[in-house]
């Protein structure tokens, strides 16, 4: 019996698909890896998994899960691959506002998981532009940051619990939902960022909480870069660390969404070479209490200290969102980021960190290396600057050629300022190469060593995350 | 050329201890452990460790890593072992207050981190009883918790980067200072909380945060546990999570106090069945700021809440700590139940986690259990409330005969609760019955897997942590 008629024994043959019905997932949504998977499975259950990955191990055929397909690094390419799409496990299992915790199938996507902890009266926190259609098994195995790092951690630290279906179809509870749970060693984290590679996430109980009573969100026009910092401290001392995000937009990045949105609104009249757009997020009662004459005590908070900053020339302008419909139209402007930056063509997608006080020397160097190196691209630049996170997108003049040294220039010049070649997007296939030339080398060999333990006919995604394997 | 000699040329002989010179080492601090380790070194720099671990590799011998040997699972019971003490590795080797880290040797004392970044200006949040006494790199390897986890997490969520000398002597960077780095596996959670069985931690990069602007720190009696809850709730949501440290200590624990403290000075009057100590971090600079009348504004917030609260009969009395003497005094009280509860022979001391909802009626099922298997037993519960996390400590009125027995009624009604047999003092030797009980199997079989592929030769910590190897 072939694999393909295996795998139809096991999830039904409407769900595995080949041929032209597998054809969207031979394409990632960055559209510069195309592959020929052998088929699409699409199981509906834990046991179902477990079945597939049993029925693979044994044909020995490489499985490569999938989950909203909307990863940046070609994760999820798949010759010849089994490919595992969670879409069908969606169910939130349990909802357990008491406990602050959402018990859930890893093919929910992130914006149903969303709606739901807020229709608990709680939130899940992480959010980023494509999560209406990325789901949590994705976001977990990418380890996914986003906007809202900087006061609710990345995706790692909202994750309690996971249940994992390892190469050879056992399955590995790990379903704690408890903030204290040292009983032996921290497998939940192995399997968190491992792209795949090292089982397949089914299941996770994911840590909600406290829903902000109010937003005050705004758009900030500065001077510099070390402005933005000290408009950062100044916030999270003022408001206790209420600082939910806090995001850079320079005049590249507002310059290249105007291009893509031609009647989109600009925040102030002018592009300004620096703008920051800021959310608080409102946790206290008292200052979340509109006072007797309309005022909600945080958003007079933040007008005061704006107001100073103008007075001592620290900030150059400032818009608050006066409603909900302004509050979105900001977010909106910053999570169209990854549609912007992919839809052009061939991109180079930088993704580094750097400490905070690296980011504009960073930005300084890297510019300068590319202008030598590359004259005339095109780039446009957005940061988590909270997080000291930058998303460098660079459409090389020369095309395709200029794409793995303006990548290379990127890491290297963040590695330089202390920072780390991959930040928020994992590695897939892209930064494989990062892998091998920056990370240390006794890390990369006990990595090594752990995929073989785990996965020793690698057939779990195969070729992503460690260099030469 | 002995081992013994091997040592004493990597360390120098003045650093190498046996007979005598080495007895400190072979008791731990409960007292329940004793063994003869086969001599002491202790290594000046990673390299040394690096070079211990190579000579001990060798000679197949094994290696048992001890910090500040305030440890309350055995961990450090080291028959026939080096013993491999941290102590010489204790310099701090960096204070960044920018970014927000401290970058340490695993030997430095908690007390000592805490120390260096208060005069940085900032705090390194994680406190217990044995702070004067614990070391970093003992901390990490247990994932201590303590007072302050449910604030700033416990003793993972502090750290970004961690340095590592492996079985064979080879030596980890993973000294990361990034809020962001997803740069493959995540391989230093899964060295955090190893019990050094996986390697040996030498550096690590730890987490500093804001410190707050003040404290406001009180006692409460209540009338039953639910009350407590509905406190921890309503000053949560008031504050905007600013609890740093809401521990239930009840009668069974004042009374254990003030037969341990003769002179010790009660919180009220009488002895309450329930009573909390709950501390709030201002970190806002308004609710920080005294105004005209000498008022702190956080305190006279908590004042007004716990004045509804008495008034509608939740909160029995309440005491708020009026200066840093009485902040002390409170802190001391509770601070002293590791020793206490050590200092009367042997004790089973059960160190569980449950679901918030679930601690009253695991206090109840434990106590009637208890009770029953072994009437006349003596007990004392402490509990860091608002983690679930319960310290069940008992003296059982058959000795030790009873012991077994009492801990496993201990561990499975917390599992039976929904939780963890194991919340933050570690595995080592006491726990791993439960392990092999209450651990899902599968989990077990990839921590054995783990442990053969980082451990080949099974010298780091030889029979900790995993039950039967």
């Amino acid at each position: 019996m072939s694999v393909i008629e295996d795998l139809q024994g096991i999830a039904g043959s409407a769900h595995v698909l080949t041929g032209e019905a597998a054809a969207p997932y031979a394409k990632d949504w960055t559209g510069q890896y195309e592959s020929a998977p052998l088929c699409v499975v699409k199981p509906a259950s834990t046991e179902e998994v477990s079945a597939v990955m049993r029925a693979a191990s044994a044909a020995k055929r490489p499985v490569v899960a999938s989950a909203g397909r909307t990863g940046l690094t070609g994760a999820t390419h798949a010759p010849e691959a089994i490919v595992l799409s969670l879409e069908r496990m969606n169910r939130i299992r349990e909802i357990r506002p008491e406990a602050r915790v959402a018990i859930v199938d890893s093919g929910v996507i992130l914006a149903q998981l969303r709606e739901a902890a807020d229709a608990a009266g709680l939130v899940f926190p992480l959010t980023f532009g494509a999560q209406g259609s990325a789901r949590i098994g994705g976001v977990l195995s990418t380890n996914a940051g986003g906007s809202n790092v900087l006061r609710y951690g990345n995706t790692r630290a909202l994750c309690l619990g996971l249940e994992v279906v390892l190469a050879d179809g056992r399955v590995l509870d790990l379903m704690s939902a408890l903030a204290k749970d040292n009983s032996g060693y921290d497998l939940r984290d192995l399997f968190i960022g491992a792209e795949g590679t090292l089982g397949i996430i089914t299941g996770a109980v994911m840590r909600l909480h406290t829903r902000p009573l109010a937003y005050v969100s705004a758009m900030i026009a500065l001077h510099d870069l070390g402005d933005g910092l000290a408009l950062l401290n100044r916030l999270q001392a003022e408001t206790g660390g209420a600082v939910e995000a806090f995001e850079y937009m320079p005049r590249s990045y507002m310059e290249a969404w105007q291009a893509h949105v031609p009647d989109g609104r600009q925040p102030f009249d002018d592009i300004h070479d620096h703008a920051v757009f800021l959310e608080l997020g409102v946790t206290a009662r008292r200052d979340a209490t509109v006072d007797e004459n309309g005022t909600l005590p945080a958003q007079a908070h933040l007008e005061e200290i704006l107001g100073e900053m103008i007075s001592d020339g620290t900030v150059l302008d400032a818009v608050i969102a006066q409603n909900g419909q302004q509050r979105r139209e900001m977010w909106a402007r910053r999570e169209l980021a990854g549609e912007l930056m992919t839809a052009y063509g061939p991109v180079v997608l930088g993704d580094v960190s750097v400490p905070l006080d690296q980011v504009a020397p960073f930005l300084e160097d890297t510019r300068a290396a590319l202008a030598e190196a590359a004259p005339g691209s095109r780039e446009a630049v957005v940061s988590h600057l909270g997080d000291g996170n930058v998303h460098y997108a660079v459409w090389p003049s020369d095309g395709l050629n200029g794409h793995a040294q303006a990548m290379e220039i990127i890491e290297s010049t963040a590695v330089r300022h202390g920072g780390s070649f991959s930040a928020e997007h994992g590695v897939g296939l892209t930064k494989r190469p990062a892998m091998a030339r920056h990370k240390d080398p006794v890390a990369l060999e006990v990595m090594r060593v752990l995929k073989s333990a785990l996965d020793p006919g690698n057939i779990l995604n195969p070729g992503k995350v460690l260099p030469g394997n």
